[in-house]
Protein backbone atom coordinates (compact mmCIF):
# COMPACT_ATOMS: atom_id res chain seq x y z
CA UNK A 1 0.00 0.00 0.00
CA UNK A 2 1.25 3.70 -1.00
CA UNK A 3 2.42 5.45 1.88
CA UNK A 4 -0.33 8.27 0.78
CA UNK A 5 -2.60 5.10 1.75
CA UNK A 6 -1.08 4.36 4.66
CA UNK A 7 -1.05 7.77 6.58
CA UNK A 8 -4.65 8.78 5.01
CA UNK A 9 -5.57 5.53 7.26
CA UNK A 10 -4.63 6.85 10.08
CA UNK A 11 -6.63 10.05 9.43
CA UNK A 12 -9.60 8.20 8.67
CA UNK A 13 -9.16 5.69 11.62
CA UNK A 14 -7.59 7.76 14.35
CA UNK A 15 -9.44 10.88 14.20
CA UNK A 16 -12.71 11.39 15.40
CA UNK A 17 -14.87 14.11 14.20
CA UNK A 18 -14.33 15.87 18.06
CA UNK A 19 -10.78 15.88 17.38
CA UNK A 20 -10.52 17.49 14.17
CA UNK A 21 -8.23 19.76 14.98
CA UNK A 22 -4.94 19.43 16.97
CA UNK A 23 -1.22 19.70 16.18
CA UNK A 24 -1.09 16.43 15.92
CA UNK A 25 -3.31 16.45 12.95
CA UNK A 26 -1.61 19.17 11.84
CA UNK A 27 1.65 17.12 11.04
CA UNK A 28 -0.70 13.98 10.14
CA UNK A 29 -2.08 16.22 7.31
CA UNK A 30 2.21 17.90 6.42
CA UNK A 31 2.70 14.00 6.27
CA UNK A 32 0.34 13.05 3.41
CA UNK A 33 0.87 16.32 2.00
CA UNK A 34 4.47 14.55 1.52
CA UNK A 35 3.64 11.16 0.79
CA UNK A 36 0.80 12.99 -2.20
CA UNK A 37 4.06 14.82 -3.57
CA UNK A 38 6.00 11.87 -3.79
CA UNK A 39 3.34 9.76 -5.59
CA UNK A 40 2.67 12.37 -7.97
CA UNK A 41 6.26 12.45 -8.69
CA UNK A 42 6.14 9.06 -10.44
CA UNK A 43 3.56 10.47 -13.37
CA UNK A 44 3.72 13.16 -15.88
CA UNK A 45 1.51 15.97 -17.08
CA UNK A 46 -0.57 16.09 -19.50
CA UNK A 47 -2.30 19.55 -20.43
CA UNK A 48 -6.14 19.25 -21.11
CA UNK A 49 -8.51 21.03 -23.96
CA UNK A 50 -9.82 24.10 -20.95
CA UNK A 51 -13.31 25.06 -22.15
CA UNK A 52 -13.83 26.89 -19.13
CA UNK A 53 -13.10 30.48 -19.77
CA UNK A 54 -9.81 31.83 -18.30
CA UNK A 55 -8.93 28.57 -16.78
CA UNK A 56 -6.12 26.28 -18.06
CA UNK A 57 -6.27 22.76 -16.46
CA UNK A 58 -3.47 19.51 -16.74
CA UNK A 59 -3.88 16.37 -15.62
CA UNK A 60 -0.99 13.84 -14.06
CA UNK A 61 -0.96 10.83 -16.63
CA UNK A 62 -0.34 7.50 -16.46
CA UNK A 63 1.84 7.20 -19.59
CA UNK A 64 1.46 3.22 -19.77
CA UNK A 65 -2.15 2.96 -19.33
CA UNK A 66 -3.69 6.72 -20.09
CA UNK A 67 -4.97 7.20 -17.37
CA UNK A 68 -5.54 10.29 -15.92
CA UNK A 69 -6.00 12.16 -12.37
CA UNK A 70 -8.85 14.64 -12.07
CA UNK A 71 -8.58 18.40 -13.99
CA UNK A 72 -6.08 20.44 -11.81
CA UNK A 73 -5.82 24.45 -11.99
CA UNK A 74 -2.65 25.49 -12.98
CA UNK A 75 -2.88 29.08 -11.42
CA UNK A 76 -3.81 27.68 -7.97
CA UNK A 77 -1.61 25.03 -8.12
CA UNK A 78 2.02 25.10 -6.50
CA UNK A 79 3.42 22.68 -4.77
CA UNK A 80 5.20 23.70 -2.40
CA UNK A 81 5.67 22.50 1.06
CA UNK A 82 7.55 25.13 2.38
CA UNK A 83 4.35 27.50 2.03
CA UNK A 84 2.28 24.39 3.84
CA UNK A 85 4.79 24.17 7.23
CA UNK A 86 4.64 28.36 6.99
CA UNK A 87 0.68 28.13 7.07
CA UNK A 88 0.75 24.99 9.91
CA UNK A 89 3.13 27.52 11.90
CA UNK A 90 0.76 30.52 11.09
CA UNK A 91 -2.42 28.04 12.41
CA UNK A 92 -0.76 27.27 15.31
CA UNK A 93 0.47 30.80 16.43
CA UNK A 94 -3.31 32.12 15.11
CA UNK A 95 -1.70 34.40 12.66
CA UNK A 96 -3.25 33.35 9.58
CA UNK A 97 -3.88 36.81 8.36
CA UNK A 98 -0.83 37.35 7.89
CA UNK A 99 -0.62 35.41 4.67
CA UNK A 100 -2.36 37.12 1.61
CA UNK A 101 -5.43 35.75 0.52
CA UNK A 102 -4.12 34.84 -2.77
CA UNK A 103 -1.13 32.63 -1.39
CA UNK A 104 -3.44 31.03 1.44
CA UNK A 105 -5.61 29.84 -1.60
CA UNK A 106 -3.05 28.59 -3.92
CA UNK A 107 -1.62 26.60 -0.33
CA UNK A 108 -4.85 25.22 0.54
CA UNK A 109 -6.02 24.14 -2.96
CA UNK A 110 -2.73 22.69 -3.80
CA UNK A 111 -2.92 20.33 -0.69
CA UNK A 112 -6.22 19.14 -1.45
CA UNK A 113 -5.81 18.32 -5.15
CA UNK A 114 -2.87 16.41 -4.33
CA UNK A 115 -3.97 14.12 -2.23
CA UNK A 116 -7.19 13.68 -4.30
CA UNK A 117 -5.22 13.85 -7.91
CA UNK A 118 -2.83 10.84 -5.56
CA UNK A 119 -5.90 8.44 -5.00
CA UNK A 120 -7.05 9.37 -8.89
CA UNK A 121 -3.77 7.88 -10.26
CA UNK A 122 -3.56 5.13 -7.19
CA UNK A 123 -7.28 3.59 -7.28
CA UNK A 124 -10.13 3.20 -9.94
CA UNK A 125 -13.03 4.62 -9.39
CA UNK A 126 -12.34 5.62 -6.28
CA UNK A 127 -14.65 8.95 -5.27
CA UNK A 128 -15.12 7.83 -1.16
CA UNK A 129 -11.59 8.42 -0.40
CA UNK A 130 -11.02 12.03 -1.70
CA UNK A 131 -14.89 12.69 0.12
CA UNK A 132 -13.38 11.65 3.47
CA UNK A 133 -10.10 13.10 2.75
CA UNK A 134 -11.95 16.67 1.81
CA UNK A 135 -14.59 16.67 5.22
CA UNK A 136 -11.53 16.10 7.38
CA UNK A 137 -9.31 18.70 5.63
CA UNK A 138 -12.01 21.19 5.87
CA UNK A 139 -13.37 20.33 9.82
CA UNK A 140 -9.25 20.82 10.72
CA UNK A 141 -9.09 24.50 9.42
CA UNK A 142 -12.63 25.70 10.45
CA UNK A 143 -12.04 23.71 14.18
CA UNK A 144 -8.57 25.51 13.78
CA UNK A 145 -10.00 29.12 13.70
CA UNK A 146 -13.31 28.56 15.35
CA UNK A 147 -11.55 27.06 18.54
CA UNK A 148 -14.14 24.60 18.98
CA UNK A 149 -14.97 20.99 17.61
CA UNK A 150 -17.49 20.28 15.22
CA UNK A 151 -19.99 17.83 15.79
CA UNK A 152 -22.06 15.86 13.20
CA UNK A 153 -25.68 15.86 14.32
CA UNK A 154 -28.68 18.07 16.51
CA UNK A 155 -30.60 16.62 18.91
CA UNK A 156 -34.75 17.36 18.21
CA UNK A 157 -37.25 17.68 20.29
CA UNK A 158 -39.53 14.83 21.08
CA UNK A 159 -42.72 16.31 21.67
CA UNK A 160 -44.15 12.51 22.66
CA UNK A 161 -41.66 11.72 25.01
CA UNK A 162 -39.46 14.53 26.29
CA UNK A 163 -36.96 12.52 27.98
CA UNK A 164 -35.71 11.12 24.99
CA UNK A 165 -34.16 13.21 22.33
CA UNK A 166 -33.77 12.19 18.64
CA UNK A 167 -30.79 12.52 17.06
CA UNK A 168 -30.58 13.94 13.45
CA UNK A 169 -27.44 13.43 11.62
CA UNK A 170 -25.86 16.79 9.99
CA UNK A 171 -23.18 18.32 8.22
CA UNK A 172 -20.56 19.72 10.36
CA UNK A 173 -21.56 21.56 13.39
CA UNK A 174 -19.45 24.31 15.37
CA UNK A 175 -21.54 25.30 18.57
CA UNK A 176 -19.89 28.61 18.94
CA UNK A 177 -21.78 28.60 22.88
CA UNK A 178 -24.70 29.81 24.48
CA UNK A 179 -26.87 32.72 22.60
CA UNK A 180 -24.32 32.71 19.80
CA UNK A 181 -25.21 31.95 16.35
CA UNK A 182 -23.52 28.82 15.17
CA UNK A 183 -21.95 27.23 12.23
CA UNK A 184 -23.56 24.60 9.76
CA UNK A 185 -20.79 23.25 7.37
CA UNK A 186 -21.47 20.64 4.32
CA UNK A 187 -18.34 19.86 2.56
CA UNK A 188 -18.46 18.26 -1.13
CA UNK A 189 -15.58 17.84 -3.38
CA UNK A 190 -18.24 18.46 -6.30
CA UNK A 191 -22.00 19.52 -6.11
CA UNK A 192 -23.30 19.44 -9.44
CA UNK A 193 -26.85 18.16 -9.68
CA UNK A 194 -26.67 17.12 -6.26
CA UNK A 195 -26.35 21.01 -4.67
CA UNK A 196 -29.81 21.28 -3.77
CA UNK A 197 -28.83 18.90 -0.62
CA UNK A 198 -26.65 21.85 0.53
CA UNK A 199 -29.95 24.13 0.70
CA UNK A 200 -32.15 21.11 2.05
CA UNK A 201 -29.77 20.12 5.05
CA UNK A 202 -29.81 23.86 5.88
CA UNK A 203 -33.83 23.56 5.81
CA UNK A 204 -33.37 20.78 8.33
CA UNK A 205 -31.53 22.95 11.03
CA UNK A 206 -33.76 25.80 10.24
CA UNK A 207 -36.74 23.83 11.09
CA UNK A 208 -35.53 22.51 14.19
CA UNK A 209 -34.15 25.20 15.70
CA UNK A 210 -34.96 28.63 14.04
CA UNK A 211 -34.09 30.25 10.58
CA UNK A 212 -30.40 31.15 10.49
CA UNK A 213 -29.70 29.83 13.90
CA UNK A 214 -26.87 27.50 12.27
CA UNK A 215 -25.13 29.84 9.92
CA UNK A 216 -25.01 27.58 6.75
CA UNK A 217 -21.47 27.71 5.06
CA UNK A 218 -20.82 25.08 2.92
CA UNK A 219 -17.27 24.49 1.69
CA UNK A 220 -16.74 22.81 -2.00
CA UNK A 221 -13.11 21.68 -3.92
CA UNK A 222 -14.30 22.32 -7.39
CA UNK A 223 -16.84 21.74 -10.20
CA UNK A 224 -14.74 20.84 -12.71
CA UNK A 225 -15.21 17.28 -14.78
CA UNK A 226 -12.38 15.89 -16.89
CA UNK A 227 -12.60 13.53 -19.74
CA UNK A 228 -10.48 10.95 -19.87
CA UNK A 229 -10.53 10.53 -23.51
CA UNK A 230 -10.77 14.09 -25.03
CA UNK A 231 -8.56 15.44 -22.44
CA UNK A 232 -10.94 18.37 -22.14
CA UNK A 233 -12.31 19.75 -19.27
CA UNK A 234 -15.46 21.12 -18.31
CA UNK A 235 -16.98 23.20 -15.26
CA UNK A 236 -20.79 22.39 -14.73
CA UNK A 237 -22.50 25.25 -12.93
CA UNK A 238 -26.30 25.53 -12.70
CA UNK A 239 -26.45 29.14 -11.45
CA UNK A 240 -30.38 29.65 -12.04
CA UNK A 241 -31.08 26.90 -10.01
CA UNK A 242 -29.06 27.69 -7.15
CA UNK A 243 -31.03 31.46 -7.28
CA UNK A 244 -34.26 29.08 -6.81
CA UNK A 245 -32.98 27.02 -4.22
CA UNK A 246 -31.66 30.29 -2.38
CA UNK A 247 -35.64 31.55 -2.79
CA UNK A 248 -37.43 28.79 -2.17
CA UNK A 249 -35.31 26.51 -0.06
CA UNK A 250 -33.24 27.96 2.51
CA UNK A 251 -30.59 31.17 2.86
CA UNK A 252 -27.05 30.20 2.59
CA UNK A 253 -24.85 32.44 4.23
CA UNK A 254 -21.52 31.95 2.15
CA UNK A 255 -20.64 29.12 -0.18
CA UNK A 256 -16.63 28.47 -0.09
CA UNK A 257 -14.54 27.42 -2.88
CA UNK A 258 -11.19 25.75 -3.30
CA UNK A 259 -11.62 26.39 -7.10
CA UNK A 260 -14.32 28.84 -7.56
CA UNK A 261 -16.44 28.65 -10.48
CA UNK A 262 -17.01 32.15 -12.53
CA UNK A 263 -20.47 31.73 -12.76
CA UNK A 264 -20.57 31.41 -9.31
CA UNK A 265 -18.88 34.06 -7.95
CA UNK A 266 -21.17 36.18 -9.98
CA UNK A 267 -24.27 35.22 -7.59
CA UNK A 268 -23.42 37.63 -5.62
CA UNK A 269 -23.91 40.74 -7.38
CA UNK A 270 -27.71 39.79 -8.01
CA UNK A 271 -31.16 39.58 -5.75
CA UNK A 272 -31.31 36.97 -3.78
CA UNK A 273 -27.34 37.36 -3.14
CA UNK A 274 -25.53 33.96 -3.04
CA UNK A 275 -22.07 35.00 -1.56
CA UNK A 276 -20.00 32.35 -3.21
CA UNK A 277 -16.15 32.95 -2.16
CA UNK A 278 -12.79 31.38 -2.22
CA UNK A 279 -12.55 29.18 0.69
CA UNK A 280 -9.49 31.58 1.89
CA UNK A 281 -11.49 34.29 2.21
CA UNK A 282 -13.02 32.07 5.29
CA UNK A 283 -10.06 32.75 7.66
CA UNK A 284 -10.04 36.81 7.21
CA UNK A 285 -13.57 37.27 7.71
CA UNK A 286 -15.40 34.42 10.17
CA UNK A 287 -15.75 36.59 12.89
CA UNK A 288 -17.28 39.63 10.77
CA UNK A 289 -20.17 36.92 9.80
CA UNK A 290 -20.90 36.61 13.19
CA UNK A 291 -23.53 39.33 14.67
CA UNK A 292 -21.74 41.13 17.78
CA UNK B 1 -24.27 -4.61 -29.50
CA UNK B 2 -27.04 -6.57 -27.53
CA UNK B 3 -30.48 -6.45 -28.76
CA UNK B 4 -31.27 -5.34 -25.14
CA UNK B 5 -29.20 -1.81 -25.77
CA UNK B 6 -30.16 -1.13 -29.12
CA UNK B 7 -33.88 -1.20 -28.36
CA UNK B 8 -33.29 0.60 -25.57
CA UNK B 9 -31.24 3.25 -27.15
CA UNK B 10 -34.37 3.25 -29.77
CA UNK B 11 -36.73 3.99 -26.72
CA UNK B 12 -33.77 6.77 -25.80
CA UNK B 13 -33.40 8.29 -28.63
CA UNK B 14 -36.98 8.15 -30.33
CA UNK B 15 -39.28 8.70 -26.86
CA UNK B 16 -39.45 12.49 -26.06
CA UNK B 17 -41.07 12.82 -22.42
CA UNK B 18 -43.92 14.67 -24.04
CA UNK B 19 -44.66 11.26 -25.34
CA UNK B 20 -44.15 8.62 -22.76
CA UNK B 21 -47.39 6.76 -23.29
CA UNK B 22 -48.49 5.57 -26.53
CA UNK B 23 -49.27 2.09 -28.46
CA UNK B 24 -45.59 2.49 -29.78
CA UNK B 25 -43.98 2.62 -27.00
CA UNK B 26 -46.06 -0.42 -25.34
CA UNK B 27 -44.68 -2.49 -28.08
CA UNK B 28 -40.94 -1.06 -27.57
CA UNK B 29 -41.09 -1.71 -24.02
CA UNK B 30 -42.51 -5.47 -24.82
CA UNK B 31 -39.30 -6.00 -27.38
CA UNK B 32 -36.89 -4.79 -24.43
CA UNK B 33 -38.10 -7.34 -22.06
CA UNK B 34 -38.13 -9.85 -24.73
CA UNK B 35 -34.65 -9.23 -25.24
CA UNK B 36 -33.79 -8.82 -21.52
CA UNK B 37 -34.94 -12.07 -20.82
CA UNK B 38 -33.34 -13.62 -23.90
CA UNK B 39 -30.20 -11.91 -22.21
CA UNK B 40 -30.33 -13.10 -18.67
CA UNK B 41 -31.00 -16.91 -19.86
CA UNK B 42 -27.13 -16.85 -20.71
CA UNK B 43 -26.68 -16.35 -17.31
CA UNK B 44 -27.00 -18.77 -14.15
CA UNK B 45 -29.11 -17.57 -10.87
CA UNK B 46 -26.43 -17.61 -7.85
CA UNK B 47 -28.64 -17.36 -4.24
CA UNK B 48 -27.66 -14.62 -2.31
CA UNK B 49 -27.32 -14.50 1.63
CA UNK B 50 -30.41 -12.29 2.77
CA UNK B 51 -30.22 -9.75 5.44
CA UNK B 52 -33.45 -8.53 4.92
CA UNK B 53 -35.87 -9.93 6.88
CA UNK B 54 -38.45 -11.28 5.13
CA UNK B 55 -37.15 -11.60 1.76
CA UNK B 56 -34.65 -13.95 -0.06
CA UNK B 57 -32.99 -12.26 -2.86
CA UNK B 58 -31.40 -14.00 -5.88
CA UNK B 59 -28.59 -12.80 -8.37
CA UNK B 60 -27.35 -13.69 -11.93
CA UNK B 61 -24.19 -14.74 -12.37
CA UNK B 62 -21.56 -15.20 -15.20
CA UNK B 63 -19.71 -17.91 -13.30
CA UNK B 64 -16.23 -17.11 -16.15
CA UNK B 65 -16.00 -13.73 -14.41
CA UNK B 66 -17.92 -13.68 -11.10
CA UNK B 67 -19.80 -10.99 -11.87
CA UNK B 68 -23.12 -10.66 -10.65
CA UNK B 69 -26.18 -8.63 -11.09
CA UNK B 70 -27.78 -6.01 -8.68
CA UNK B 71 -30.52 -8.55 -6.24
CA UNK B 72 -33.85 -9.94 -7.21
CA UNK B 73 -36.48 -10.72 -4.69
CA UNK B 74 -37.63 -13.83 -5.64
CA UNK B 75 -41.16 -13.69 -4.44
CA UNK B 76 -41.57 -10.89 -6.95
CA UNK B 77 -39.89 -11.60 -9.99
CA UNK B 78 -41.73 -13.99 -12.09
CA UNK B 79 -40.56 -13.12 -15.96
CA UNK B 80 -44.02 -14.32 -17.63
CA UNK B 81 -44.10 -12.56 -20.99
CA UNK B 82 -48.14 -13.86 -21.28
CA UNK B 83 -48.77 -11.54 -17.90
CA UNK B 84 -46.93 -8.41 -19.22
CA UNK B 85 -48.62 -8.80 -22.47
CA UNK B 86 -51.96 -8.96 -20.92
CA UNK B 87 -51.09 -5.92 -18.34
CA UNK B 88 -50.12 -4.27 -21.84
CA UNK B 89 -54.01 -4.88 -23.42
CA UNK B 90 -55.11 -4.17 -20.26
CA UNK B 91 -53.75 -0.81 -20.19
CA UNK B 92 -54.96 -0.14 -23.77
CA UNK B 93 -58.46 -1.12 -22.80
CA UNK B 94 -58.17 0.87 -19.70
CA UNK B 95 -59.18 -2.43 -17.28
CA UNK B 96 -55.64 -2.33 -15.41
CA UNK B 97 -57.59 -2.76 -12.21
CA UNK B 98 -58.91 -5.80 -13.41
CA UNK B 99 -55.59 -7.59 -12.88
CA UNK B 100 -55.17 -8.29 -8.73
CA UNK B 101 -52.90 -6.16 -7.42
CA UNK B 102 -50.24 -8.64 -6.40
CA UNK B 103 -49.97 -10.42 -9.76
CA UNK B 104 -49.90 -6.68 -11.29
CA UNK B 105 -46.75 -6.07 -8.83
CA UNK B 106 -44.82 -8.97 -9.81
CA UNK B 107 -45.46 -8.22 -13.65
CA UNK B 108 -44.01 -4.53 -13.39
CA UNK B 109 -41.20 -5.55 -10.67
CA UNK B 110 -40.42 -8.24 -13.22
CA UNK B 111 -40.13 -6.03 -16.31
CA UNK B 112 -38.18 -3.49 -14.56
CA UNK B 113 -35.57 -5.17 -13.03
CA UNK B 114 -34.75 -7.74 -16.12
CA UNK B 115 -33.72 -4.93 -17.64
CA UNK B 116 -31.82 -3.44 -14.94
CA UNK B 117 -29.95 -6.98 -14.17
CA UNK B 118 -29.80 -7.16 -18.16
CA UNK B 119 -27.51 -3.75 -18.24
CA UNK B 120 -25.70 -5.14 -14.86
CA UNK B 121 -24.42 -7.90 -16.57
CA UNK B 122 -23.57 -6.47 -20.05
CA UNK B 123 -21.78 -2.99 -18.73
CA UNK B 124 -19.37 -2.60 -15.97
CA UNK B 125 -20.83 -0.23 -13.41
CA UNK B 126 -22.91 1.44 -15.44
CA UNK B 127 -25.86 3.15 -13.51
CA UNK B 128 -27.04 5.96 -15.93
CA UNK B 129 -28.72 3.58 -17.89
CA UNK B 130 -31.47 1.72 -15.80
CA UNK B 131 -32.06 4.92 -14.20
CA UNK B 132 -32.87 6.89 -17.43
CA UNK B 133 -35.06 3.13 -18.54
CA UNK B 134 -36.66 3.78 -15.10
CA UNK B 135 -37.93 7.02 -15.68
CA UNK B 136 -39.12 6.15 -19.56
CA UNK B 137 -40.80 3.19 -17.71
CA UNK B 138 -43.09 4.89 -14.58
CA UNK B 139 -43.52 8.12 -17.17
CA UNK B 140 -45.28 5.44 -19.81
CA UNK B 141 -47.33 3.97 -16.58
CA UNK B 142 -48.24 7.55 -15.15
CA UNK B 143 -49.05 8.67 -18.64
CA UNK B 144 -51.23 5.96 -18.93
CA UNK B 145 -53.29 6.21 -16.43
CA UNK B 146 -53.58 10.02 -15.75
CA UNK B 147 -54.83 10.47 -19.81
CA UNK B 148 -52.02 13.24 -19.82
CA UNK B 149 -48.60 13.29 -21.33
CA UNK B 150 -45.99 14.88 -18.71
CA UNK B 151 -43.32 18.00 -18.66
CA UNK B 152 -40.07 18.08 -16.60
CA UNK B 153 -40.36 21.80 -15.80
CA UNK B 154 -42.62 24.81 -14.21
CA UNK B 155 -42.15 28.18 -15.74
CA UNK B 156 -41.32 30.41 -12.82
CA UNK B 157 -42.53 34.15 -12.91
CA UNK B 158 -40.14 36.72 -13.06
CA UNK B 159 -41.24 39.59 -11.00
CA UNK B 160 -38.42 42.19 -12.42
CA UNK B 161 -39.52 41.42 -16.06
CA UNK B 162 -42.92 39.02 -16.78
CA UNK B 163 -42.68 38.68 -20.22
CA UNK B 164 -39.76 36.59 -19.70
CA UNK B 165 -40.47 33.23 -17.65
CA UNK B 166 -37.93 31.00 -15.83
CA UNK B 167 -37.96 27.59 -16.79
CA UNK B 168 -37.12 25.59 -13.59
CA UNK B 169 -35.95 22.12 -14.63
CA UNK B 170 -38.14 19.50 -12.14
CA UNK B 171 -39.65 15.69 -12.63
CA UNK B 172 -42.05 14.48 -14.11
CA UNK B 173 -45.19 16.67 -13.93
CA UNK B 174 -48.42 15.51 -14.96
CA UNK B 175 -51.17 19.05 -15.22
CA UNK B 176 -54.33 17.64 -14.65
CA UNK B 177 -55.84 20.09 -16.14
CA UNK B 178 -56.95 23.71 -15.11
CA UNK B 179 -57.45 24.33 -11.56
CA UNK B 180 -57.30 20.83 -10.85
CA UNK B 181 -54.43 19.20 -8.97
CA UNK B 182 -51.04 18.30 -10.86
CA UNK B 183 -48.66 15.41 -10.02
CA UNK B 184 -44.74 15.79 -9.26
CA UNK B 185 -43.44 12.43 -9.99
CA UNK B 186 -39.53 12.29 -8.79
CA UNK B 187 -38.35 8.31 -10.20
CA UNK B 188 -35.06 7.10 -9.21
CA UNK B 189 -34.28 3.55 -9.00
CA UNK B 190 -32.81 4.06 -5.05
CA UNK B 191 -32.70 6.65 -2.68
CA UNK B 192 -30.44 6.28 -0.37
CA UNK B 193 -28.46 8.75 1.24
CA UNK B 194 -30.18 11.24 -1.22
CA UNK B 195 -33.63 10.64 0.08
CA UNK B 196 -34.00 13.77 0.97
CA UNK B 197 -34.12 15.88 -2.62
CA UNK B 198 -37.67 14.33 -2.97
CA UNK B 199 -38.28 16.44 -0.37
CA UNK B 200 -36.32 19.32 -1.98
CA UNK B 201 -37.68 19.48 -5.18
CA UNK B 202 -41.28 19.02 -3.67
CA UNK B 203 -40.45 21.92 -1.29
CA UNK B 204 -39.46 23.83 -5.01
CA UNK B 205 -42.66 23.45 -6.55
CA UNK B 206 -44.66 24.15 -3.08
CA UNK B 207 -42.64 27.12 -3.30
CA UNK B 208 -43.17 27.76 -6.89
CA UNK B 209 -47.02 27.49 -6.81
CA UNK B 210 -48.33 26.77 -3.19
CA UNK B 211 -48.14 23.89 -1.02
CA UNK B 212 -49.67 20.77 -2.30
CA UNK B 213 -50.48 22.82 -5.68
CA UNK B 214 -48.73 19.61 -7.48
CA UNK B 215 -49.01 16.03 -5.50
CA UNK B 216 -45.83 14.75 -4.88
CA UNK B 217 -45.66 10.73 -5.50
CA UNK B 218 -42.18 9.44 -6.46
CA UNK B 219 -41.41 6.28 -7.46
CA UNK B 220 -38.63 4.14 -6.68
CA UNK B 221 -37.67 0.46 -7.79
CA UNK B 222 -35.57 -1.07 -4.48
CA UNK B 223 -33.29 0.28 -1.54
CA UNK B 224 -31.36 -3.54 -1.53
CA UNK B 225 -27.46 -3.23 -2.00
CA UNK B 226 -25.69 -6.53 -3.08
CA UNK B 227 -22.53 -7.65 -2.14
CA UNK B 228 -20.73 -8.83 -4.83
CA UNK B 229 -17.70 -10.88 -2.94
CA UNK B 230 -19.96 -11.78 -0.05
CA UNK B 231 -22.68 -12.51 -2.19
CA UNK B 232 -25.33 -10.50 0.48
CA UNK B 233 -27.71 -8.10 0.20
CA UNK B 234 -28.81 -5.04 2.45
CA UNK B 235 -31.77 -3.07 2.31
CA UNK B 236 -30.73 0.48 3.29
CA UNK B 237 -33.35 2.44 4.76
CA UNK B 238 -33.87 5.47 7.17
CA UNK B 239 -37.30 6.04 7.97
CA UNK B 240 -36.18 8.32 11.33
CA UNK B 241 -34.86 10.67 8.52
CA UNK B 242 -37.32 10.22 6.24
CA UNK B 243 -39.95 11.36 9.34
CA UNK B 244 -37.72 14.51 9.41
CA UNK B 245 -37.78 15.46 6.33
CA UNK B 246 -42.08 14.72 5.95
CA UNK B 247 -41.84 17.24 9.19
CA UNK B 248 -39.87 19.98 8.15
CA UNK B 249 -39.05 20.22 4.35
CA UNK B 250 -42.52 19.46 2.51
CA UNK B 251 -45.15 16.66 2.66
CA UNK B 252 -45.03 14.28 -0.02
CA UNK B 253 -48.37 12.14 -0.74
CA UNK B 254 -47.49 8.98 -1.34
CA UNK B 255 -44.46 6.63 -2.08
CA UNK B 256 -44.72 3.87 -4.06
CA UNK B 257 -41.71 0.93 -4.62
CA UNK B 258 -41.45 -1.90 -7.08
CA UNK B 259 -40.07 -3.88 -3.93
CA UNK B 260 -41.26 -2.38 -1.09
CA UNK B 261 -38.79 -1.89 2.23
CA UNK B 262 -40.36 -3.53 5.34
CA UNK B 263 -39.42 -0.37 7.71
CA UNK B 264 -41.01 2.35 5.17
CA UNK B 265 -44.55 0.27 4.71
CA UNK B 266 -44.63 1.13 8.51
CA UNK B 267 -43.87 4.64 8.23
CA UNK B 268 -47.89 5.01 7.60
CA UNK B 269 -48.66 4.00 11.28
CA UNK B 270 -47.39 6.74 12.60
CA UNK B 271 -47.08 10.71 12.64
CA UNK B 272 -46.27 12.45 10.08
CA UNK B 273 -47.71 10.06 7.90
CA UNK B 274 -45.75 8.88 4.78
CA UNK B 275 -47.85 6.68 2.92
CA UNK B 276 -45.46 4.33 1.36
CA UNK B 277 -47.22 1.61 -1.25
CA UNK B 278 -46.55 -0.65 -3.55
CA UNK B 279 -46.58 0.90 -7.27
CA UNK B 280 -49.31 -1.20 -8.11
CA UNK B 281 -51.68 0.39 -5.66
CA UNK B 282 -51.15 3.40 -7.66
CA UNK B 283 -53.55 2.38 -10.44
CA UNK B 284 -56.36 1.63 -8.22
CA UNK B 285 -55.96 4.87 -6.14
CA UNK B 286 -55.02 7.67 -8.16
CA UNK B 287 -58.68 9.15 -8.89
CA UNK B 288 -59.03 8.86 -5.10
CA UNK B 289 -56.20 11.05 -4.86
CA UNK B 290 -56.97 14.09 -6.49
CA UNK B 291 -60.11 16.15 -4.39
CA UNK B 292 -63.99 15.63 -5.74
Amino acid sequence: MHGVLVKFNLLKKKVTVKESYSDGIASLLTQIYEESLSCLDDFSKANLKSEVPNKEYFAFENTNTNKISRPINKSLYDPDLKEWKRLMTAIEKKQVTDIPTDALQRTLYSMAISFCASIDMLKKGDKATPGAFFGKFVAFFFASQLGVQPVTHVNLMNYDDPKVSTKLPTDLIFDMGNKKQKFHVPVKTSSRERAIMLWAHQRLVDGAYGVERFMGTPVLLAETKGGSEARDVTEICLADQWRVYQLYIARLKRIYYLDLPEPYAELNNEFPPICVKPFAEFFYEWKDLMPA
